[in-house]
C-alpha cells in the first residue's frame, strides 16, 4: 500500500463537517492539531502524540488573518503545503484541513470571540486581538473538527492559557493536551525561528533555558523575592548573550495573573529579541 | 407508571454533559429548547415539535444575567420553577437543565461572544450588549447539551437571526429550528405579556397582526415604497388602538439589514408600547 494515499487534503467546510459527523456516529475518537503550516519538529511532537491516542488524526493548516495585526507578517509568514504534505504523510495524519481564507471567512462573521483575560501580559501585551482572532478561529475549527483530543504545544504558554479558558469556559466537549517543548541538546527550545540565529548567538541562546530552569530552582527552594529574581536573570541573559530581554515574567498557570502568594502552578515566561530572531520560552511548575 | 417521574431536573454543568456525551455516544439525537422559563403556549408549542423530532428532549431553564442591562429588569423578571416542571412533565420533556447563575459563571469567563451584525435595528437597537449575552450563554449551552436541534420561536424573529448567524458562522454541528408564532383566533402573538393589557387594549390589538399582514400582502403584489407603506401601517395602528409604535421595519432575513432591491427573503417586525405591555411581532416572506 502506498502511504502517500492514506493522508487526505480537505479544503472545504461542508466536506470537513460531514466527514467528522461520520466519524463521530462511527464512534472514532478525533484527535486534532491545528497550525499555521511550515510544519516543524514541535508540530510532529504534537502529531505523534494525537495518532497514539486518537483513531483519528486531523490536522488543520491555515494561515488565519484574523490573528494577525495590521503590522504584522501575515502576507510573509512562511507557506510551504508540500512540505507540510511530507510531514503530515510520515506522521499518519488522517486528514489535512487546508483551506482558503475565502472558504473560512466567505463574507465578516456576524459573531466573533473575545477574549477577555489572560491577554494583556507576555506576548499579548504587544499584540492586541491576536487572542480574539485565535480564539475565533478556533470556535470555527474545533465545530468542524468535533474532535476529543486537541493539541497545542506548550512553548507557547500563552495561547494554551488562552484555549484553557476557551475550552472550560465555553465547556467545548474537547480535552486540551499540552504537549511539552521540544529542546535541543543544551536546552534551546525548538522552533522554525532558531535559523535565524546567527552562529555566536545560537551559541550563547542556551542561557534561556538554563535561566528559566535556575528560577524554577530558585523557586522550589522558597526564594520570595521575586522582582530580585527577575532583575538578576534578565542581567545574566544580557551579558551572556546579544539577545535583549523583552519580557522575563512570573505569572500563576493557567491564569495568568500575578501569584498573590508563591503556591500553585507557577509559570516563568520570556521573550529574548537576537538580532534576527524573538525567541520565546517558559517553564511551568507547582510550588 | 407515574409521568412525574419521567422528567429529571439536572442543576449542574458537569451532570449535564456526561449524560448528553452518554447519549450521543449511544447515537440518540437530541432536541435543546433553551429558555428562561415562565413556559407558556409559545414554549409549549416548541417542546412539541422537538418532542416529534428527537429521542431526547432538553428543556433549560436559566434567566440570564449577561443578557440584561443595568437599567433592565433582572431581578424581577418573573421565575416559577414548579409551574415550569409541571408543563415539562405534560410535554414529555426527557430533562430539565435549572442551573444557578453561580453555577453557569462561577468566575467571570474569559472569554465572551461577541455579535457584530443585526443588533442595531430591531429590539436591538436599545438593548446594546443584549444580543452578546445572548449568544455567549447559548455557546456555553449549545456544548453541555451537544443537541441535533435547538428549537426558538420565530416571535423573537431578530433572536432567531443573531442564533442563525452563530450557529452558521462557528459552524456549531447543530440545525436551528424555527417555530412559528402561536396566535389567538384574532391574530395576536402569544405571549406572556398580553395579561397586562386592558380589556379595551386587548380587542385593539389584533390590529398588529392585521397590519404585518398587509404589508405581506402589498409587497407581495408589487408595492415598491416602503416609506409610504410603513407610515401608513404605522397610523394605522395608532388610530385603531392606544398603541404608541416603536418601530415598523422592512428588512432583509436574517441578515436583517436594509433591503436594497425588494426580493428574496424579507422581514416586516414590529414592536408596539401599550400601558403595560410592550408587544412585539413580525412576518417573514419571499419576493
Amino acid at each position: 500500500m502506498n502511504v502517500l494515499t492514506e493522508t487526505k487534503v480537505i479544503t472545504t467546510t461542508i466536506e470537513l463537517q460531514q466527514l467528522t459527523t461520520k466519524l463521530k456516529n462511527d464512534q472514532k475518537t478525533i484527535g486534532f492539531v491545528p497550525t499555521m503550516g511550515y510544519l516543524h519538529e514541535g508540530h510532529r511532537a504534537l502529531l505523534k502524540e494525537a495518532r497514539e491516542d486518537n483513531d483519528v488524526v486531523v490536522l488543520s493548516i491555515f494561515v488565519n488573518p484574523l490573528q494577525f495585526g495590521p503590522n504584522e507578517d501575515l502576507d510573509s509568514y512562511p507557506r510551504d503545503f508540500e512540505h507540510d504534505k511530507q510531514v503530515a504523510v510520515e506522521e499518519n495524519v488522517d486528514y489535512i484541513f487546508y483551506p482558503s481564507a475565502e472558504e473560512m471567512y466567505p463574507k465578516t462573521l456576524s459573531v466573533t470571540v473575545n477574549v477577555q483575560k489572560r491577554t494583556d501580559v507576555l506576548c499579548g501585551k504587544s499584540r492586541p486581538g491576536h487572542f480574539d482572532g485565535v480564539a475565533t478561529v478556533l470556535t470555527k475549527l474545533f465545530h468542524l473538527v468535533q474532535a476529543n483530543r486537541v493539541y497545542f504545544g506548550q512553548k507557547d504558554a500563552q495561547q494554551v492559557a488562552v484555549v484553557d479558558g476557551l475550552i472550560n469556559d465555553f465547556h467545548f466537549p474537547l480535552e486540551l493536551v499540552s504537549v511539552p517543548t521540544v529542546r535541543e541538546e543544551d536546552g534551546l527550545a525548538k522552533s522554525s525561528r532558531n535559523v535565524r540565529l546567527s552562529d555566536p548567538e545560537r551559541m550563547e541562546a542556551g542561557i534561556l533555558y538554563r535561566s528559566l530552569a535556575e528560577a524554577r530552582e530558585e523557586m522550589i527552594k522558597g526564594k520570595t523575592d521575586i522582582n530580585q529574581l527577575r532583575n538578576r536573570l534578565v542581567a545574566d541573559i544580557e551579558r551572556e548573550s546579544s539577545g535583549k530581554v523583552d519580557y522575563l515574567e512570573v505569572l500563576t498557570y493557567p491564569d495568568l495573573e500575578q501569584p498573590k502568594n508563591l503556591s500553585g502552578r507557577i509559570i516563568v515566561a520570556l521573550a529574548v529579541q537576537f538580532s534576527q530572531a524573538r525567541l520565546i520560552d517558559n517553564i511551568i511548575f507547582d510550588l
